[in-house]
């Protein structure tokens, strides 16, 4: 690893030198882009703000609900306190699923209350619960493999083995779990199923989040236990004796009903040039205040967007997207697309992964962009922050609006490993920010953010245009 | 400080030469002493194999309840099948408080649920719940100060700001926001109380435990809300409006109900000798799985004395006390005390304070038993174990014997920085157990009883003769 280290920075040194020395002037020059940056190091506070005033005076606000309306209304005060461009709400309507109670105890052998919290789109058991006999899978092939209608009457419980990584990816690896275990244990007829959170702590806090179930399926009672519950649970079923499980879930299912997302700008002076997009969600889960996710990003991008405008005005519009509803379905990021899919669009930057230390660099620009990454590489290393030769993604918000128009990306990578501890959890509030790692985070944003705004090549890949 | 540890370490090495040297024979010889303390530090599984049993097959175990109940068939059957003599339940009976529904919501300004938990000996808000505005006092003092009648058809809200301290008597210094708060609340005509949880972690799981009202006093609804939780709140009232709360619990008293202890043997050799009781208690809060507290004391001192029976029969008999119903009065740990009042002991130590590793040892000895001390320093020292000059106290659950017959006593004691995260919160759980340290504890304890067991001269010190 240290080799591959070393390389890659004698690498970056190769390439940054000529394009520093040979490609076209920096615009804005690049002291200004690094007076910005440690501005915002030294003493950013817009992106504390926000995280603070969205946590504290709204709090959870899931997609669909009153929560999350009171939270676009104060998100126009905020975005117009803060000195942005045409702040509005675009309003769409989606199905809307609410949590209700939710216990689960084992009855027998050893009965105990575990922790659990229904999943997104869980089935109700309805008032009077159900009970029944456990069927431990330890993984989600395990679960796979189980023969149709071997579960019929049974509560499948899915374990797995997930690890915290630095780059969050365990999340992809062991999420399935959660995304399709339920659709796999109904179509099984199970009458119900219980997952171990997909997460990396050791608290009674079950971690929530969307699941799926196939048109045509009913969907089947869904839980994530804690994951101290979850290994308790294995420790009784490896003692032999056959597990019996109490579960009431009775969520429910209230319609169509209004979210909306809030966008607000920074006017750039070029009307010519297409305009950046970044997003962040305004939404969150409803059992912590969504300090991390993600209120964290709405912050970063808001701050990194008010600093940007005190440099004056930018060459590109940059349109800030608070998207609505990412949690249960990416319905802001969908509808923003649809609706601005034939706005011209260059570039798309999204944050959310929650409030940490940015630390590695992705892009997806054309070649003839090297000059403007070789810029934005520079402005980054005394941040800490180092390129990759990975491709840059987007995010689910601006999903809609790349695949639109295929645009051009750059992802600022944030390390990963403590974010499943608290990702969809009811500790997912203000405490867990830390105040010198959000101004790191707006710090590359704004250096970032600085050098594209101001950029007036091309910004979408070859590949796309 | 280095200064004071440097000059404590050359005390100890004055005081151990001489005792080494000129003291009575060690009995046993110091080299078996050190031998079952290495194998305890080495292999012990007998202590993990207590707290994984308790905390997996029975779980939360309340004093009074049938968990506790339980709770204590278990332990027989696992006290025998350990060998030891005399395994019995002593029953007695107590009133019983048992927890119910229990909710919180922020009406206005900024409605948001709250995490909360109720305190044992709450009143109920009945099913209909109460609403009322919250008056905010920072510290318990404030609340204190607050006129009589000031409070009326109010929610107090009484915050601290405690800090972990190594030696956990951060506790003492706020827990009396918990311990009389409420009372203090309810005769200044408070409708109910909310609390900051008497804790230090950041986790949505409010801390639990014992509050009193005084006799001819109402109990009133009393909770504490999480950290995070108290400091949202907090927030909230920092902005200036008036804040209103909207608060459900439904506890009850039970009347009364069989609780009791277990109690077990290492039978000695010499019966004019008085005995040694070494205590933990069996019953847990009903939050967690009760893994720290206290199911890791009776793991370690049900450890301790199977490795003190390895070495054959030891001078003195060591009674094991499992007592029942500490946390919600002391029941148990009183009534030994009044039921062996009579019967000859000479000494006590108790284990309730977690799993984790003993950074000091504390004594009430006798001047005589100088050489014993010294050979317990000694024999602790390998293990990182220094002696301390305050005078060892016990706990709770050995106080009336200690009391009613003036015990010597050694305390091991525990580093305490992390044990408020976790003490009465439903994160009390089996995977919180670090083995290693564990068995690091469990030797300490073997050393220690090993040397004192086979002690034959006055164990109880002068003042109490």
């Amino acid at each position: 690893m240290k080799k591959n280290i070393l390389l890659l920075a004698a690498a970056s040194t190769l390439f940054l030198s000529p394009s520093l020395a040979l490609g076209a002037p920096a615009s804005p020059d690049s002291a200004s882009v690094a007076s910005i940056r440690d501005k915002a190091l030294q003493s950013d506070s817009f992106a504390y703000e926000i995280v603070e005033g969205l946590t504290t005076e709204i709090g959870p606000r899931q997609g669909g609900t009153e929560a999350e309306a009171r939270a676009r209304t104060w998100s126009v005060s905020k975005l117009k306190a803060l000195g942005f461009d045409n702040v509005r709400i675009e309003e769409y309507q989606m199905p809307t699923w609410v949590r209700g109670e939710e216990t689960a105890s084992i009855v027998a052998p050893y009965p105990q209350k575990l922790a659990i919290a229904a999943l997104g789109n869980s089935g109700s058991t309805g008032e009077a619960g159900l009970e029944a006999e456990i069927v431990y899978f330890p993984t989600i092939d395990d679960l796979r493999a189980a023969p149709d209608g071997s579960l019929k009457g049974k509560i499948a419980f899915v374990s797995h083995n997930m690890k915290a990584t630095q780059d969050g990816s365990s999340y992809g690896a062991f999420g399935p779990a959660r995304f399709v275990g339920p659709n796999i244990a109904a179509k099984k007829g199970a009458a119900a199923i219980v997952i171990r959170s997909i997460g990396t702590d050791y608290h009674r806090n079950p971690h929530t989040g969307n699941t799926n179930f196939d048109p045509g399926v009913t969907p089947i009672p869904a839980g994530a236990l804690s994951i101290p519950d979850a290994e308790n649970l294995e420790r009784m079923i490896a003692r032999g004796k056959p597990v019996r499980l109490k579960l009431k879930l009775t969520p429910k299912n209230v319609g169509m009903q209004t979210s909306g997302n809030v966008l607000a700008e920074v006017k750039g002076s070029n009307p010519d040039l297409p305009m950046i997009v970044i997003a962040c969600h305004l939404d969150s889960w409803d059992l912590g205040t969504g300090a991390i996710d993600d209120a964290a990003g709405c912050g970063i991008i808001g701050a990194a967007a008010k600093h940007l405008q005190s440099m004056g005005q930018p060459k590109r519009t940059v349109r800030l997207l608070w998207a609505g509803a990412e949690e249960v379905g990416i319905w802001g990021g969908r509808d923003y697309g649809a609706k601005h899919a034939n706005e011209p669009h260059a570039f798309a930057m999204e944050s959310d992964f929650g409030a940490g230390k940015v630390w590695a660099v992705d892009f997806r620009l054309p070649e003839s962009a090297s000059a403007l990454r070789g810029q934005i590489v520079s402005a980054l290393a005394p941040l800490g922050v180092v390129p990759r030769k990975e491709l840059a993604g987007g995010g689910a918000d601006v999903g809609a609006i790349i695949a639109a128009q295929k645009l051009g990306i750059i992802d600022l990578q944030q390390d990963g490993t403590k974010y499943f501890d608290l990702h969809h959890t009811p500790d997912d509030t203000l405490d867990k920010i830390d105040k010198a790692e959000l101004r790191q985070n707006v710090a590359a944003w704004v250096a970032t953010l600085a050098l594209v705004a101001n950029y007036d090549g091309e910004l979408k890949p070859e590949a796309a245009r």
